[in-house]
């Protein structure tokens, strides 16, 4: 297939540098195969504009940089463990609402990333330091931004900050084993476990 | 008072550049006085130095770099937390090891910081977002090396790794409380005000 019917069925037009439907997918999908391929020091913002046959102007209008591709979908699990808190009906305790926002978290991540593109991700953040340090700051935002929530529903401070952490910190266990190797399970019935796990550990 | 007497009380010899008591204690104390005057940015290992009546020299004998001097107790809290789980008497249930790691962990702050420094460091630490990051990068070592301290003791994986977060998440929270401007309670107390917490929420 010629580089022309490529670009037409992606729907870009070079020479008048439209918009172009799926460009942000390409450009998404081209930068995860090279930070698997070279590590994400050796890829360059061309190296992935060129693969993905786009200019870097064109990514640069996607992302801020070659590491936002790999922290875009941050705002997306924020507002959905958010929105949850925030929505659920008066009167509910504490841990139902958590419940409500890890659900809602975990259909997020599947809908908008899924397994295989969390494993790969995965694999390129915990190659390099300074993206380790960027998840953690995110996976802290996270925690404050439940905080927050909950403070907006009469949660006292210091309970709204442990719901927080809680929160995050069983997100994030049952997302490290939603992406083991030979996992198969949902990540819902995984968080439903972890959440088992919390409450034996703390009534043991 | 003349340099000469202050360093003969300080017990430096500076022709003979030998080791000398309390330089460390020195160091820290010069450090934090200039952080907080002139911001962690602007302060440099030279202005330490001067301001401890030491080499540039001695300074780089107990710290790595100036950012050491705010994160070199780590390791103390963290061998707290270890030890006091390792060294528990068999069966006992999860719970009740988080508790004697935290109030180790109180102990040790409470001992070699103290209020006021934590305090001090605190606002530092805020002021910057680099050392945010290694703050919260400082946590979550705390986090897995607990994590690690359970798995020897035969916790299964899943379970280790949220007591690991639930007892940096319980740390942290009460520690927040107790450097507040009017706290005047103790680290051990508020600590077990926030297990009471943990627990509402996880049986609510």
């Amino acid at each position: 297939m010629s580089v022309t019917v490529i670009s037409a069925i992606a729907g870009y037009d070079r020479r008048m540098g439209r918009w172009e439907p799926g460009a942000q997918d390409r450009l998404r999908q081209a930068a995860m195969e090279l930070f698997a391929e070279r590590g994400f020091e050796a890829t360059t913002v061309a190296d992935i504009a060129a693969r993905a046959r786009v200019t870097e102007r064109t990514f640069f209008r996607y992302f801020a940089d070659k590491r936002e591709v790999l922290f875009s979908g941050e705002d997306l699990l924020q507002t959905a463990f958010v929105d949850a808190i925030a929505q659920a009906p008066e009167g509910q305790p504490v841990w139902t609402l958590i419940h409500a926002a890890l659900d809602a978290g975990a259909k997020t991540l599947q809908e908008t990333r899924g397994r295989e593109q969390a494993r790969a991700r995965e694999a390129i953040i915990s190659a390099n330091e300074a993206l380790q340090e960027r998840e953690l700051l995110k996976l802290t935002r996270l925690a404050r931004a439940v905080t927050k929530a909950f403070q907006a529903r009469g949660v006292a401070p210091t309970q709204a900050r442990l719901a927080g952490d809680v929160a995050v910190a069983m997100f994030s266990t049952a997302f490290q084993r939603w992406i083991e190797p030979d996992q198969t399970r949902d990540l819902t019935e995984l968080l439903h476990e972890v959440a088992a796990d919390v409450q034996s550990i703390t009534t043991s």
